[in-house]
């Protein structure tokens, strides 16, 4: 079931960019709780183009209409479906695409494997299949808000300006189109991403993600360690090319005296915790109750407006030059997807870790 | 089941480092297949303590015992039972450690999360549990041999010791005891290691893998991509920090125009490829026939053999010194097991891939 | 994953009876086939209310819109989503059951285990969920089409009235509304059924189910035996009581002597097939080319139209009487979801089958 | 993973007959449970061959050694790996074999399907492969004990014998080699089956089985309905022909009015209950906290010891007549193995069941 996620906390997601809308079916979200569906909303307008100079300027309402699973405002336990109508579409921009491989897209491996492909924005590969993740995401955080667990993902760098050894303000993240801490670092990126849609060029970036409460003892041995399922949430959004968590690729330079992390106790609270957090808040794959943070790489978006080489699924050369209104980065609406498939793996794990004693 | 790892080539494990025995069960190896037993063997003689002086001096011998799912010396499509049993355990070397949580150790996750621990030998958190993925890799790459999917692993750093821009002889990566395509280079790093052994430290490094014959068509759209795949098998390795494939972190803050991969058509072969691969082989998350590559970061082992504060798990200080033989670095061991399990990852994608039409 | 049905090819479900809708996604349809659409409404209309006398008045159109995974009318590989909007629904009916358990409901247990429950309707324990089903059926039973496997169910007894014995027309099934292939007894089963509904009570029966064009090899040994993947199926649906295939409950009391299928050759064909059938099509679990046959016990509907005590949430007595238009009997209208549930059980086995080998 | 059963507890198995051992993996056992050895080995004794004069004189010792997942005594949350060793073959009884299909038996269905077989004693398809599921139902059921969910089952018929409508005692159940509560009707059994093996004949039967304790909530709707996840458990035991709950196959004659199971309070405590159990503890897919209680089905056991015709793997006709030492019943030591499986899917759904609420 390759569009199905987690174990407990399920989202089994469809729907292709120009079809008539993409959802999915959330099984195993928790009964009995309150929800508030203005944040769902609010997450999925985090998410949407038009929202800023800086994205796209497709204008996507993105209005999730819920079908079941919910009674009187309150989960039931029972399945929740969801969809998301396709609007705004031109689909006519795409027609000339409906026989060229577009380069670093879908399009060839698409037509290899299944022989046969929607080209209509994507289809299926479309970002517009992260819709699905957010609004299951949504619902995971509100569970997630009850547990107590709090999750914040922003805009570490962009090309090569990046946010770190900055002061960061995390209640500032949402004040800036590029969704970054620091307002003066939001605003090089901001004059980047404007330059970059004039010219018709893209940039990649990095997204960090920064999770708080987690009590001592999620992920499992093994194959479901924590950070596992993180790096395949993460992996599996589009246009990601790398994953790392605490010491990340740079600290394994490093020897064992000076990234190990001592614990203490805590004299006011006897808890137990460490002095630093090299590890990033996972030991043994399970959760060790320290903050959990890691990094997510996005390569530019492949879609750029000039003029490329190309071949046609005939194996003839041809050239191509994309139409449409496209990101010049994808970082700033992948932070709220980060968030979303984060609070997926996080409610899943917490949900699983019910099930360790009778 | 979260020691379970993949879909229809699939991977159950169990054991403790000093139990009676580690082993699986393999369900899901493709029927009428003649297996090489002392290759499966070889592949455990890569991974095991004792091979060289840069490794822990533990003499394991790791025999493998096959138990069923082979039919005079073929496979039977019937689940591949088998058992390592654990020998040259010195057991009383962790009784001092019964309750002490070693630092970035999964000792206190463990604790916490399940109440109950086998604290000898890191019990289940122990990096002879990998043994059983060699295995299981082993079966997978005589599949994949047959199939022509190549897979090659090896150590591209060691501290800040790298081959990366060297001159490469893959041929020559198993005739120096780091595993890493270049001697000169695999002398500095293992000069590095004996140094760090006789000081009881650790350090960290990076191991590079590419796959070489991935027909285009491996790998899913949304939660089953490739790429999430691999992070996923990888990330669940011990000591892994990090995963990126293609053009990973560093290739992030390029943009568009420079990272994208041009199609063009081999004239003699009228094939379809591209002249360059920043995408690492994977595009939409389906192998598009290119080399397959991407790189795991491992931190320093925890263990070392130097005075350490801690606590135990009454919550009171204490001071650590660990005895027992140790690896001064996970990654020259690791390297088989970043195959071991690339191979499952390719051959389950292979496998998944032939249900795709009637 | 408890809405979640299959291994490769899988539908997701989703829904209440008087929610906004029903749907599913569909995972694992094999890409390239050209879909009839007006195949799946016509199973739709098999199983909705009001086509008859036999079954409801309630006049529910049922009909599907396809969201996704189909492009130029040919299946892409990718998921269907697929919805159907709640229409005629009579909510009010149900009001006065907000605080009280109809007998042989799932209105206690959901009660017991979610601590809330949509009771409109009976919520997700409707019947109306086997809408998804049917619509998954639908696809499988066109891929099983271009594979050569055909399905087809019918009413065998309802009360004591039964075809067993008679000379039966299965291309007769659909001429009547119980779907008997025998008209003698199938107008006697109508007049039961129209006597019932009159005195407001119901009745079980038996729907019995034939799959020709099976192919050896379908099922796993242990616990994918293609019998406990059709029982796993069939007492999923709403009502079903029992299940037995091949010599079932009956045949036990016999002999091995006169229960086992002696093996012989055609002699034009030279194909191994079996003199008898007592296994059902199926040895080992695994289908051996002949007819599989298997019948599905299904119990009165608990909505009688009589005065019946009972109690409330709050455990106090009281009485009961439904109100609403009801079914006299489930099979009926189970004849095409126990099709639907087999199509999808032989779909995925056929597809499971083709990883056994490379 | 076919070879794998259950979603939080589960089982993966491995073995053939006459391979070195038969042997599995548990997964999801709750940590910190005391574990009786004797008891656990006291249900292989229940199940293995020998054990009486109406069951085969193979003398198979069947000893459990336990790989992992104890420490002192204790469960620890890891998996539970464990082997039998195969001892006592006559791997050559079996020689004849190679080449010839034993009617009603797998030979046929393996070789079609894998193109290869282990031959000896029936391979993977033996009754040997229950094994597994005695020693993984022996550790549910140490778990149900502490939660207090009781599991009974007994031989119900043997061929025309049947003690329904007996005086039954369930004390007196393992007093008497067929495991029948009524020692008349046992005595009677015993002596059919006694006479069946002199002839070299078989019989089938039927077993039922009772669970009590069971608290209202376990089993989900849709498809992990309880029945559902029960059916498939039975009827993945081999030689199963057939299962039914509750009322079952003789109560869909009835109507509605008759077989509804009116809910009453018990005036003392306050419990809601029913009055019948006609729905035989579940409705909706749910426990109701009544007994659970459903018959199994077993056909006649394929190997009798007279001469059938039968075909050759080259389709040429021949005579078979089995030599070895065989059951001619498999209903008495099919008893463990049905509490077995039930214990296995009702702990994992009272796992399940805890993820129902934060």
């Amino acid at each position: 079931m390759n569009n199905s996620f987690g174990r407990i906390f399920t989202l089994t997601s469809f729907g292709e960019s120009h079809g008539p809308a993409v959802g999915g079916v959330i099984d195993g979200m928790p009964a009995g709780i309150t929800i508030d569906f203005d944040r769902i909303q609010h997450e999925l307008d985090r998410r949407r183009p038009g929202q800023s100079a800086v994205v796209t300027s497709r204008n996507e309402k993105d209005r999730v209409e819920i079908l079941s699973g919910i009674f009187e405002g309150v989960t039931t336990g029972q399945p929740i479906g969801f969809i998301v109508r396709n609007v705004d579409q031109h689909s006519n921009d795409y027609e000339p695409m409906r026989h060229i491989f577009r380069p670093s897209h879908a399009d060839y491996t698409y037509t290899e494997k299944y022989g046969i492909r929607d080209f209509r924005g994507g289809g299926r590969s479309s970002a517009r299949e992260t819709i699905s993740r957010v609004v299951a995401g949504a619902f995971a955080r509100q569970a997630l808000d009850a547990i107590g667990i709090t999750i914040t993902a922003y805009t570490e760098s962009i090309g090569e300006i990046s946010v770190e050894g900055k002061k960061m303000d995390f209640a500032g993240i949402e004040n800036n189109p590029v969704r970054c801490p620091d307002p003066e670092t939001a605003a090089r990126m901001a004059d980047l991403l404007i330059n970059l849609k004039k010219e018709g060029d893209t940039v990649g970036g990095v997204v960090r993600c920064v999770i708080s409460g987690v009590p001592a003892g999620l992920g499992d041995p093994a194959f479901g360690k924590l950070q596992a399922l993180l790096a395949s949430a993460m992996m599996s959004i589009n246009a990601a090319k790398g994953f790392e968590y605490g010491m990340g690729f740079e600290g394994v330079s490093q020897t064992g005296t000076l990234m190990n992390d001592i614990f203490t106790v805590d004299s006011s609270t006897g808890r137990i915790h460490t002095e630093t957090n090299y590890s990033g808040g996972i030991q043994g794959g399970i959760s060790n109750g320290e903050e959990i943070y890691f990094r997510v790489a996005f390569k530019p978006i492949a879609t750029i407006l000039k003029q490329q080489p190309t071949v046609t699924d005939e194996g003839e050369r041809a050239m191509l030059k994309a139409r449409g209104r496209h990101d010049p980065c994808a970082v700033p609406r992948a932070v709220p997807v980060v968030e979303a498939m984060t609070a997926m793996v996080l409610l899943d794990a917490w949900l699983m870790n019910k099930t360790i004693h009778i």
